[in-house]
């Protein structure tokens, strides 16, 4: 292999693979990034078994790229060293070589250096086939899915499932839930494909939404029962599913409500952010006491203190309420909303609530489990 | 004690008060800033029992404090409760009121909050006396002896005395000296004192860097043989110092020398920074071929690989020279110089060697030993 290519383009794409990989792998290859030249196009690779990025490097698609192969051929580099050495070296273009066996040149400017590698045949062979159901969405659309959902994932393990968000389709309408057990978020989407149901880790997702996030291009997403497949330009970032079944959670969703509060979210965000520093269990338990138009938030601890707040509702309808919940929840479920006023929907004192955009936009919800308290 | 005081100020003041405390003292006072209102003034105090910090608000020097002291007294508030409740509070001003014994109620807009502070007679007693002994420098040039020094302290506590800074003064020539047996950095200023020998841990003078340092006023700094004391404005900052002898570092600095190399400051940083990823024990080890105007710089490792720089010296006199040395110790030293070109002063292949600024200013002394290397 020997290559020239441009520095800052081949910097960006090192970038994007690298987040795939772990770095204390236990197979030693996969610290590396897996550089393979073509005649017209370099594919680099990172993976860490479970998360693999693709990129098709050519000059078509990227014609600052200013790729030129001298000679095919491949080589894996630990992701490390190639980052640090790409990043600070101080020319516009830069060569790489294979010069004895697996030891690679880096040159630019009047810098150079050699690096031992790993041979290509070393790393896992990754199936980078896409599935033939799929779907495309808006970049941007993608990523305010997974910005409304991902966060209301179980982040520890105790039930792994639950890490995952679930995506579910009928045909027409994609539905993602996400739920710990005692939130839940769910978001609806119009979009055409065959059926499927699966559920994918929450960090994946996270990882789409930053890498194809920003654009304001369409990202295919691709699925059969062993994994998902997103592919924009010349990525192509893929993970395995999680195992199990996803809970049946329709029915946890209240459809009858007693009582509406439509109040200012920035108002709300603001008085339970300031307030969840009192914490009780390592948890900010928050009594809300709503009464008229008049919405009064306390958070009390033996040891700390106690934090007050007083704030207005645009409007309340049914008899007054006194519930308590985690205020982390509900900030977050109130930060994943979006319009100027929501509305929050309860029950009852130990029922669950939902929370949704002011007027009928029903496509994302929000529910959270009230706490019970003794005071 | 019942005060009322504007929010941003008060929140600056807490910022710099709060970097002496340490997160989990043995004294649980110690987790508090103490906060005593006087008639006319507010006086703030945080500490970890080595460092203290206080300041004195008042209107007088600074209007814009906006501070009434409607009843005096003193409370002392767990820091992380007062920062988080100081900088969320969503009002111009803020009240402070201490409502049953400590429980202290912090009122602003809409919210309040009342945590349990401790009794002021809990907290330490800290003699915050200034020493009679005392001289007066610019902020910016405490803080460019403190950048150009502290950083060759010895950061692992295995010799106590080497995490400090020795300052020394003979009345009229003030020398600080960093060392941690393996560099040395010097750095002399001419003031006028009384003669002293101090040496003090290079997180104080990091602290009071980062304190005083962007200013442009005088700070006053005063010790004694407990002590370091530095003033301005209201800000008081005090340090224990460090007990026990700093070593004689005068007769390890070379003053005669067999070779001179005039290099270009930054080529030679860039160069040092590409190179030093390449790690053997975990120390990057340089080697420097210097001949004629051509040096080379190599960086070997079986396991990794090998980075190899060409760099043109501006000047070079005397025999070639084939040197090993920390890539890193040679850079920090050439970053904590600042002229274009800068003068590196050789004895021998396995002697001292010293790096200054180009010209006749030898104010600026920064010495690395060389390693010995068996390739």
């Amino acid at each position: 292999m020997n290559i020239r290519i441009s520095k800052n383009k081949f910097y960006e794409a090192l970038q994007i693979v690298s987040r795939a990989i772990a770095p204390n792998s236990p197979v030693p290859a996969l610290s590396g990034i897996k550089i393979e030249a073509f005649t017209n196009e370099l594919v680099i690779t990172g993976s860490d078994a479970d998360i693999s990025i693709k990129m098709v490097l050519s000059n078509e698609t990227e014609p600052e790229l200013n790729l030129s192969v001298i000679e095919e051929g491949s080589v894996v580099i630990d992701y490390r060293y190639l980052n640090e050495i790409v990043r600070k070296i101080d020319s516009e273009e830069i060569q790489i070589e294979i010069i004895d066996g697996t030891l690679t040149r880096f040159s630019g400017g009047k810098a150079e250096f050699k690096i031992n590698g790993f041979r290509s045949s070393d790393y896992p062979t990754i199936d980078f086939s896409i599935p033939a159901n799929h779907f495309t969405i808006k970049c941007q659309k993608l990523s305010e899915i997974i910005e409304e959902t991902a966060f209301a994932v179980n982040a520890k393990d105790t039930r792994v499932i639950l890490t995952g968000v679930n995506m579910k389709c009928d045909g027409s309408v994609l539905t993602c839930t996400a739920t710990d057990s005692y939130r839940l978020a769910k978001k609806t989407i119009s979009t055409e494909c065959e059926p499927f149901g699966i559920t994918v880790v929450a960090k994946t997702l996270n990882m789409a939404r930053s890498i194809f996030g920003s654009s304001d291009s369409d990202v295919e997403i691709s699925q059969n029962e062993k994994k998902i497949v997103f592919s924009e330009g010349g990525i192509i970032m893929q993970s395995r599913l999680l195992d199990g079944t996803f809970p049946e959670t329709e029915r946890l969703i209240p459809t009858e409500f007693s009582r509406e509060l439509l109040i200012n979210r920035r108002s709300l965000i603001s008085a339970l952010d300031r307030s969840s520093f009192i914490k009780t269990d390592n948890m900010a338990i928050i009594r809300c006491q709503i009464s008229g138009n008049e919405v009064i938030l306390t958070n009390k601890s033996q040891e700390i203190g106690e934090a007050h707040e007083e704030l207005i509702a645009e409007n309340y309808t049914g008899e007054p309420l006194d519930i308590s919940f985690s205020g982390t929840y509900v900030e977050d479920a109130a930060k994943a909303l979006s319009s100027e006023n929501i509305l929050i929907k309860f029950t009852g004192e130990m029922k669950p609530f939902i929370l949704v955009n002011e007027g009928d936009d029903d496509s994302l919800l929000q529910l959270v489990l009230p706490v019970r308290t003794y005071n």
